[in-house]
């Protein structure tokens, strides 16, 4: 039905009608008193939502150039990156490491696994000269729906005297993830996941110890220099124009997660996470990631049952039920689908899309306990 | 009055209200059948706009970020570029240049001053091992508004065999700006300008020729890079996550470029500047570019009268009459104020303009035939 489309995929994640009227109106200029308002505002919720003392820039980007802004402003030619690989987006690290020329090492895990610490331990043990300068990682990996350790393992690579640089993209906001805390050196996010507005804005927080690797970068990003951002964003500006329309709808989305409170809506990221994920096993259903401990709390990966297809499981959702989930990417096309339960998601839609997906599998034939995945979606939640 | 604000800076600029409500909308897949159809038609109406049979990338970026996207995709290491300064946005090139590891050199003119293409042939004609590899250039200076011969010094830049790159950031929709009949190897633009949306998203085509440059380029920057956008491009995708909610909205406007017809729209544009300029010079006003042929025809660069600051006239212009213009940038900020008249502007906005600007000078005690100004414009509008 027109209009009646509710996204559970990774991203874009369903939107607010407030932020949605907030970004329909008519642009102000970036360089007035009543724009600067509005970043004083943002970037002062942005350290409160990641938790951190040091500035967050915002850039006028996908996620992927929030990523690009971390090690384009980190790496020199030759350099040495170790990249801790849990499916397409930890991939995406050791592409853009090698586009700005390092040495690219990988530690890869299969599908639905997660880094296990004492390997990225014994590897660094090896690296006696220090060689290793940078070590990437993703933390909730939006391909598999697996979540690594992040505080366990950048603590290790602290230890070892290396930069950590994370992909929080689908992990801030649903999952706690604390860089002051954890130690997290270089960390990225993007808008269009947890800060519940539209894709087209993405983050990026680092410490002292990242400003001194990129302090010896000889060629950092002009679009993504963290000189010009940090210099921008402490006089509540922007280096240049930023997309106004998102910033103005992030400042709402921003005030609704403040009033929320990080905490609890961590808490209910892995309420749904955990009871979609209990439901879709009462009925039979197998996940790409077994470990409920290894989990992301913003992406389920599921297999379909035997002779059931993903494309059917897909269109039917799409067309009877104005549900849309995701494919498997790459090699995990048509193998997995992928439900999204990030951002602006509440109880009711835990429900929904088992429901849904429930006569999806009734639909297609597949034999089960009509009713079960909600009865155990319910109690979870409950 | 709030909601009254009447933008008349360089960018953003007054977006139509259809493609607010199209923004507005809730935010779809962007790996859709319904986003790809959306891709389909924004990329053949681009095609159309910059009269190319090239693909044009967009860029879920600012402005500043197509200029990076193009030389970060041609530049290596100790290349030498040359860059033709008409004021900040010339600038900007030679700092991409040098960020990229370029060696540098600039020729400069005073402000509100064009490039002579005379001055351009005799140093291109010293250049005789060919070193100079790529020379860039701005079609409309947004810091003075004045606007170079593009076309002319294009044809140069390829009769010496190096490669063109423009800055037709507020130039594309208001200005006649061809790249393929006039040779222009590179060419990039902003939405938030000519085009009618908010900011965040930008543009650029490159020719044969720049491809053969780019084959050179050791690192292209992976956000930017050309491969990944050429092969997305046609494929009616993007390589990552895109603004999709300001796709949507550019979808719409250049459904309304397209009827108006592009002709119409420069032709329009050359109009406004016109009665413009002509208008303020009727009533005594300086305009920093005096010729009217080598005046941008979307940003009119005003010097204020004796004893009279730009704050004064800026602030009375917002105040009383909720229009917002431009201070100077850098060393002529508080010297001259910039009257944007760029993209969804009618004749209504020209004589509206002049009006509140009358308006403004008189109560700040300018002595000046009350009404010339208006009735010039009515004039030259006809």
């Amino acid at each position: 039905m027109r209009d009646k489309s509710f996204l559970m995929i990774p991203g874009p994640t369903p939107v607010p009608e407030s932020v949605l009227l907030e970004i329909a109106k008519h642009p102000i200029g970036h360089r007035s008193s009543e724009f600067s308002k509005i970043l004083e505002n943002v970037y002062a919720n942005l350290k409160y939502v990641f938790q951190t003392k040091n500035d967050v820039f915002v850039y006028t980007a996908s996620g992927t150039g929030a990523m690009c802004a971390a090690l384009e402003n980190l790496i020199n030619e030759g350099d040495h990156v170790l990249c801790l690989v849990l499916g397409n987006f930890g991939n995406r690290w050791a592409k853009i490491a090698s586009s700005c020329g390092a040495v690219v090492e990988k530690i890869e895990v299969d599908t639905g696994e997660v880094i296990d610490p004492e390997v990225l331990r014994a590897r660094l043990a090896q690296d006696v000269n220090k060689e290793i300068k940078i070590v990437t990682l993703t933390h909730s990996e939006t391909s598999t729906g697996a979540a690594n350790d992040v505080k366990t393992l950048c603590k290790i690579i602290r230890e070892h005297g290396a930069i950590s640089v994370v992909d929080g993209v689908t992990s801030v906001c649903a999952m706690e993830c604390k860089p002051d805390a954890w130690g997290i050196d270089v960390l990225v996010s993007g808008s269009q996941k947890g800060f519940m507005i539209p894709p087209g804005l993405s983050f990026l927080v680092a410490n002292d110890r990242a400003w001194e690797l990129h302090e010896k970068c000889k060629h950092p990003s002009f679009y993504f220099d963290w000189d010009a951002y940090r210099k921008s964003t402490r006089a509540n500006s922007t280096p240049y124009t930023p997309a106004v329309n998102l910033f103005a709808g992030l400042n709402v989305a921003l005030e609704m997660i403040k009033q929320d409170g990080i905490e609890n809506m961590n808490a209910r990221h892995k309420k749904h996470a955990m009871a979609l994920r209990h439901a879709l096993q009462s009925i039979g259903l197998e996940l790409v990631v077994k470990d409920d401990n290894k989990a992301s709390h913003s992406i389920t990966s599921v297999l379909p049952p035997d002779g059931i297809s993903v494309p059917d499981i897909r269109k039917i959702m799409k067309e009877d039920f104005d549900i849309v989930i995701a494919n498997g990417q790459n090699k995990l096309k048509d193998k997995i689908f992928r439900m999204g339960t990030l951002g602006f998601v509440c109880d009711r839609d835990i429900i929904t899309a088992v429901g849904a997906l429930e006569a999806t599998l009734y639909k297609l034939g597949y034999k089960f306990e009509l009713g079960k995945g909600v009865s155990t979606a319910i109690k979870e939640l409950a």
